[in-house]
C-alpha cells in the first residue's frame, strides 16, 4: 500500500480538463485562421534553451523567476519564459533562412516561477505576433488591424486599444531637459492604473519636482478624440516631428478603413518593458478594465541586440490567452458544451462489427460519431451521452436486425423517430441524425 | 563588441521554420479532426511534475534521459518525458470530474536527454489516443479503425498494422513451462525485425534451451493470413481460450467493415514496454519499413497502479510524428507551398489606408491577403512574393488612383489581368484573384 504515490500536482501548474482544452484549442485555431489570413507564418522554438542565451550574460530581475538547471551534460539550460528573446534568438540563428520583413506569430507555452498568491500560473500560454525587419508605419497600422480583427474573430467586439508614442514622450522630456530621467518616468506613469493619478503626481514630484510634474500631468491627459490629444501633443512639443506624423499617418489609415472608434490615443500608456522605443499599445474590454490589457505590445527597434550589433526593427503584440479564456468561459458558462454530435448504443456485443459501420458510415459525412465501447445497461449508456451532452442516438439490437430496423433517438428531447430500415441507405439515418443534431 | 552571444541552440534541439511549423500544424488539425469524429476530447497537463510521481519512488533505466532538477522551491521536478504516465497521473488526480470510458488525445511535447548520435532529438512531439476505464474487445476494435483512418487523414493509405495479442503467448508459454522467463522472452522477440530471427534464436535457445526455443520460433511464425495464423496460435494453446476469443471478434468485426486487409496478426509483434497485457501492435509503412514503426501501442490493464490500487484498464496508440513528418516530407518535396494567396504591393505610401482597406476586403472572401509593409522597389517586392510563393498581387499608384482602378497580378504566370475599376466593387476583383489562386 505504501508504495501509492499521490497524483499531486506542482502549486502554480494545472491540468487542462477536456473542456477547457477544446475551448483553448478553438481559441488558437481562431487565431491561427487569422493570422494566417493575413500572411502571417508560425514558428516554433525550443522550450529548453542555453541560459545565457535566454538571460544574457548578467541577468536581471527576471531571472528570479526562470527555471534555469544544469542538464545531465552539465551545460547551464533554462526553460523559456518569454517568446520574445527566443524570436530574437530564433532570428539571428536563421538569418539566411528568413524572408524579410518577416511576419510571424507563435503560440506556446511559457514558464515562470511566479509568486502564485498574486493568482499567476507557473506554466501559461503566450501569443505573439510581430513583423520583424521593417520600421514603416504600414506594419505598425497592419499590427493594430490585426488586433482588432483577432479580437473581433474571438467573439469580442466591445473593446478599445489604447496606444500612445514613446518617442513623442521622450521628445516631449528632452524639451523639458528631463530626458535622462525617462526610464523612471516612464515606468511611474505606466501604472497610472493601478495605483491612481495622485500617486503618480507624488512619485513624478518626488523625482523631478512640482513644474515639470505638472507638465507631465499635463502631457499624459487625454484630450476629446484622437486627433485633438494629437493636436495637444503637438504642441506640447513644440511643433510636428517624426514620431507625431507617425500617428499621423497611422490614424488617417485607421479612418479611410472605418475603424478608427477602436482606436484611443492615451498617453498614460507606455508599457513597462525597456525593449520598446515607438508606438506603444493596451487593449481593455470595456466591461471588464479590471481584467487589465487583454493585448498588448509596441514597436521596438533593436530586438536583437543580445545577439547582433545590427539593428533590427520591429513591432510586435501579445495576447493575453488566459485572461480571454477566463472572460470568454464566463460568457460561455450557459450553453453547455456538446463533445460529440451522435452515438451508436451498444446493446448487443455481436453486433460490434455493425455499430461501426454504421458509425463510420456516418462521420464520413461529416457528423463526429462515436461507439459505447460497452455493452452496458442502456440507461448507463444514456447517462454517459447525456453529460458529454451527444444530442443523437442510434440504437440497433436484436430486433432492430431482425427487422432490419435501427432507431434514432433525440437524446435531448427524449423522444424516439420512426425506426428506419437499414437496407433504404445510410442517407437516411443521417439526414435524421443532422435533423435531431440542428 | 564582446557583450554579443552566440545564438546557439542545444544539441538534440531544434527551431522550426514555417514551412516545417506549417506541414506540422497541418498534421495536428487533420489528427484532432479525426479523433473528434470519434468523439475523443483533447486534454493538456503540465511540462513539469514532481519527479516522484513522474518517475514513481525508485526509477529506473529512463532517469538517465529525465530532465529532472530542483526548482526556486527546493521541489525535485521534471519534464515530462512521455505522455503516458502524465495521463495516468491526471485521470487518478481528476477521477470523478472524468467520465468514463473516458476516450481522450494528446499532442504534446515531451523531453528526453537522449543520445543525439542515434540521430534522436531532445525535444519531440508525441501523439497519444486512449479509451481508459474499459476492457471490451469493442474499444480494441475502435482504437484500431481509428488508427487506420488516422492514417489515411493524412494522405497515408500504402500501410499495414501488425497486431499479436501478449495474453495468447503468455498462455502458451505458460503451457510449456516458461511462463516466468515471459519478460526475457518478449524483449528478444521484439528484436526481431532489429537482429534478425538468427540472433533471436540464438538468444532464445541460450535463454530455454533448444527445444522450447523451435517451439517458440515456431508460435511466432505468421501463416498465410489472419484466420490461418489465429488457427495455428489457438492449437499452439491447446484450444481456444479468452484471448484468442476476442482475436476473432477483433478480426470479425474488421471484416464486416471490409477494411481486414489493413490488418495482420503477427506473433513478433510484442511491444518492448512492461505495462502491456493485451492486444498489441505496430504499424509500417509498406514501402518505407526501415522508417520503424510510424503508430504503436497496446492495451494495459493497470495504467495507473503508480497511484492508486484500482484496477483501470485501457488501450492506447501512440503516432510517431516526427518518423510520419520525415516521410510525408519528402513526398511533399516538388511542390512548393504556397504561404499567402494574395499581397497588395505597396508603391504609394499616400494609399497605404486604402491598400488595408482593400486587403481587409479580399480577406472577408476567405482568400488569406497580405500588403507589404514598404514602399520599395517593386522588383524587391516581386521577389518577396516569388519566395512565398505567393499566387496573386494586387497594385494600386497614383496612376491607378487618378483613374480609380487597379491591376491584378498573376505572379506566376507573370501576367497582367486588364485594370479592374474600383468602383466595380470589390466582388470583380475577388473573383480575378481567386481566378489567378486556382
Amino acid at each position: 500500500m505504501d508504495k501509492i504515490i499521490e497524483p499531486k500536482i506542482l502549486k502554480g501548474f494545472r491540468d487542462s480538463l477536456p473542456e477547457q482544452e477544446i475551448r483553448k484549442k478553438k481559441m488558437f485555431k481562431d487565431l491561427e485562421e487569422t493570422f494566417s489570413s493575413f500572411g502571417f507564418v508560425p514558428i516554433d522554438t525550443p522550450a529548453l534553451e542555453y541560459t545565457d542565451v535566454l538571460l544574457g550574460k548578467g541577468g536581471g530581475e527576471t531571472d528570479k523567476q526562470v527555471y534555469s538547471f544544469k542538464d545531465n551534460g552539465e551545460r547551464d539550460v533554462s526553460m523559456r519564459f518569454d517568446l520574445t528573446v527566443p524570436l530574437a534568438r530564433f532570428i539571428t540563428a536563421n538569418k539566411s533562412n528568413i524572408l524579410f520583413p518577416f511576419k510571424r506569430y507563435h503560440i506556446s507555452k511559457v514558464w515562470r516561477g511566479e509568486n502564485t498568491q498574486r493568482g499567476r500560473y507557473r506554466e501559461f500560454h503566450q501569443c505573439d505576433f510581430d513583423i520583424v525587419g521593417s520600421d514603416s508605419p504600414s506594419a505598425d497600422i497592419e499590427i493594430l488591424i490585426m488586433m482588432k480583427t483577432s479580437l473581433e474573430k474571438l467573439g469580442i467586439t466591445d473593446f478599445k486599444i489604447y496606444l500612445s508614442n514613446r518617442g513623442i514622450l521622450n521628445k516631449f522630456l528632452e524639451i523639458n531637459e528631463i530626458r535622462d530621467k525617462s526610464a523612471e518616468i516612464l515606468r511611474i506613469i505606466d501604472k497610472i492604473s493601478k495605483i491612481g493619478k495622485d500617486k503618480v503626481k507624488e512619485l513624478l514630484k518626488e523625482l523631478i519636482g512640482e513644474s515639470k510634474c505638472i507638465k507631465i500631468l499635463d502631457f499624459i491627459n487625454p484630450e476629446n478624440g484622437f486627433e485633438k490629444t494629437l493636436d495637444k501633443l503637438i504642441t506640447l512639443c513644440n511643433g510636428d516631428n517624426i514620431e507625431t506624423d507617425r500617428l499621423k499617418v497611422i490614424y488617417k489609415a485607421l479612418k479611410e478603413n472605418e475603424i478608427e472608434k477602436y482606436y484611443v490615443l492615451d498617453p498614460t500608456i507606455t508599457r513597462g518593458l525597456d525593449y520598446y522605443t515607438g508606438l506603444v499599445f493596451e487593449t481593455f474590454l470595456e466591461g471588464n478594465r479590471d481584467l487589465g490589457s487583454v493585448l498588448s505590445g509596441g514597436r521596438y527597434n533593436n530586438l536583437a541586440s543580445l545577439y547582433t550589433n545590427e539593428q533590427i526593427p520591429g513591432i510586435g503584440a501579445s495576447i493575453g490567452i488566459d485572461r480571454l479564456i477566463a472572460a470568454l468561459e464566463k460568457d460561455d458558462n450557459k450553453k453547455p458544451q456538446s463533445l460529440c454530435d451522435c452515438i451508436v448504443f451498444n446493446i448487443d456485443d455481436d453486433l460490434i462489427g455493425l455499430l461501426y459501420k454504421i458509425a463510420g458510415e456516418i462521420r464520413k459525412k461529416g457528423i463526429s460519431c462515436e461507439v459505447f465501447p460497452e455493452n452496458k445497461k442502456l440507461n448507463k449508456q444514456f447517462a454517459y451521452a447525456e453529460k458529454k451532452n451527444i444530442p443523437a442516438g442510434v440504437i440497433i439490437g436484436k430486433d432492430e436486425k431482425e427487422s432490419g430496423t435501427i432507431t434514432v433517438k433525440d437524446l435531448i428531447a427524449r423522444k424516439n423517430y420512426e425506426k428506419i430500415k437499414i437496407q433504404d441507405g445510410i442517407d437516411k439515418i443521417v439526414s435524421i441524425v443532422r435533423e435531431v443534431i440542428n
